[in-house]
């Protein structure tokens, strides 16, 4: 029996997002770049699609850049922010997914100077935090608005509020949070926003960059015209069709996705409470319904992922991206948890095709590998 | 009934393509850079992928860097080769594709050199073409296998035998030949190619960029590590799995569909050929099976375009990516075409599901729509 908890990873694609984008598959074929009828009917999905995505975003249509996904969207609001300035400062969070930080350091090749915004030890950021390496020198702030690993939820709003500068760009990678929460780009009042198509159950392949009209953007993939000359290249119809009836059913659902989704995230966060041996990460921040990171003592997170495998449950031991890595999370090591503890570290990600069951299942299995190794542990 | 005589632009998904994505759409979801099963599966989906597109270009699978498509993997070659050069000297042929000749002059911007390599009236590229332009300082050459427009064929293997130096990087976007001719990239010698699956009857939202090992290669987009850190992001899986089968059956159908598009594109021409007041261009070189471009006196391409399609017939009046500019094509105005004379400009480019029949259809159209406009052109 598989137990799917690696949510945030990738969740699976809603059978009725498909039903929507198989006509895009089969019988409708065309360049939306295309003056033919076959051009237009492509285009036109398109549109529907924008109005779908920026509905789910709190954002204007016309803000609504499709880019290949979401850590494409993460490099073109770094880099295509920043390529046409002179050097000078940005400052991204320590906690960011590797598609806003290694941008962020590229950037250091031409001249940038970039701080990393300090979390405290509940991976919280403070209108102090980004102060504190704020200049007037800075150009653009990065702050995403939940963590992929800890599920750590940021007040973007206020955060942004207090940077009085205008010239100060702000943008925050929304892809943990849509689906889970509301989320608002015009009230918020930042200048981009980052979404992802696969982690709200649409189609892997798309991904958008909310951009307010004002930002003066340069393409990081040219030729072509493409989404007002921002993302060249012939457009992922099915898939940017699959984003847009994908955000539309996150939209209708999130209440109830957000209440089912705490339930099971709840359940086993109190039986992990219970249990002896177990740090949790973050667990009094406010956080994604879906979400809890959690070590072992003296457990190889990635071994005990490989058992939980063995036994059909899947799980995360940070961020699918440095899985093949080995090294502690970077989000732990900023919040001040040591290596040798960060390393344990595993991620639990509920997504709406959970039960109550695997809450049950995995607690039993996890409690079995556990106690089969500390016996291990005390009999060698 | 509609006629789609518009197979460079895109071409419809196969229904085999589409079985063998269908279960990476319902059942198996899964990001490939994660350590459990899902992530297995996906992983191997996309390496046996890569086999199948290594096949199809005559590479190695190692070789083989999955993009979101042809627009993608052209920017990887220009911007990805030269990005941590010291600034030179690059050239490009005058015929590219949007995709390259857009990078290219980007890197003007950080002190690159930029030279468009001319071609003839025939639109081919000579060595004496190449020669005219390459210096000591030259770095990086690109000239596509066969142009969009004219269909006209480069050849590759000589052209790069003809650039003694090491150190010039030859890169060709081979989009438009894959699937109609075969390509062999080690035969060839060059350093990178670039494939779309969108062009093969796979779906869109895959592309490669065929590297040779020794090319010191930049991503353009960062953080993650995927395709060796060279190209960052979640993998389009569905995508991927899907050119990677098209790639296996273009190899498969490729000596049949070239003779049945010849056919086609054969009995077209010849029929034109005979028509008072058409100029055919380009029909004296070596050009792809499927591809036909011409002009008929007095009537704008854009016009005759929508006509056409008013009658279910589509066509191209140049480029997709630069149908909506109005502009004369680029690709024409390099080979010397009068601007008054490209800017009516019509292409025709068959796929495997054209009929002979779609070649009369099409004729009687335009002898009607051609009449029409030069009666009433009489009468006023």
């Amino acid at each position: 029996m598989a137990v799917y908890l690696d949510n945030n990873s990738t969740t699976a694609l809603e059978p009725e997002v498909l039903d929507v984008m198989l006509p895009y598959l089969k019988d409708i074929h065309g360049n939306p770049s295309s003056v033919h009828r076959y051009g237009r009917l492509t285009r036109n999905a398109i549109e529907q699609a924008r109005h779908q995505v920026a509905n789910l975003a709190g954002a204007q249509p016309e803000q609504v850049i499709f880019t290949s996904g979401g850590t494409e969207a993460n490099n073109l609001a770094i880099l295509g922010a920043l390529s046409n300035k002179v050097p000078a400062h940005l400052a991204v969070s320590s906690i960011e997914h590797a598609s806003v930080i290694e941008p962020a350091k590229i950037l250091i090749n031409s001249g940038w100077k970039l701080d990393l915004i300090p979390v405290d030890a509940a991976c919280n950021i403070s209108a102090e935090n980004i102060e504190s390496v704020v200049s007037d020198d800075t150009c653009l702030i990065s702050v995403m608005m939940a963590n992929n690993e800890t599920g750590v939820i940021q007040d973007i709003k206020h955060l942004n509020q207090h940077i009085q500068s205008e010239k100060v760009l702000f943008h925050s990678d929304a892809s943990q949070v849509a689906g889970k929460l509301p989320v608002n780009f015009a009230e918020m009042k930042i200048d981009m926003m980052t979404l992802s198509s696969h982690k709200i159950y649409g189609p892997q392949g798309a991904g958008a960059l909310i951009v307010n009209r004002s930002v003066e953007l340069e393409p990081i993939i040219y030729g072509g015209g493409q989404e007002r000359g921002l993302r060249n290249g012939t457009e992922n119809i099915a898939a940017i069709v699959g984003f847009g009836a994908a955000a539309e059913l996150a939209g209708q659902q999130i209440e109830d996705i957000n209440k089912y989704l705490r339930t099971m995230r709840d359940a086993l966060q109190s039986e992990l409470a219970n249990m002896p041996g177990i740090t949790l990460f973050a667990a009094q921040s406010d956080r994604l319904p879906n979400t809890l990171q959690f070590a072992v003592d003296d457990f190889d997170g990635e071994a005990l992922l490989m058992h939980l495998d063995k036994q059909g449950i899947a799980v995360s031991s940070g961020s699918a991206c440095h899985s093949k890595a080995g090294i502690p999370s970077h989000v732990l090591l900023a919040m001040g948890v040591a290596p040798e503890l960060a390393k344990n570290a595993i991620r639990i990600s509920f997504g709406k095709h959970n039960r109550m069951d695997d809450v049950h299942v995995f607690l039993h299995a996890l409690k079995e590998i556990t106690l089969t190794q500390h016996q291990s542990m005390r009999v060698g």
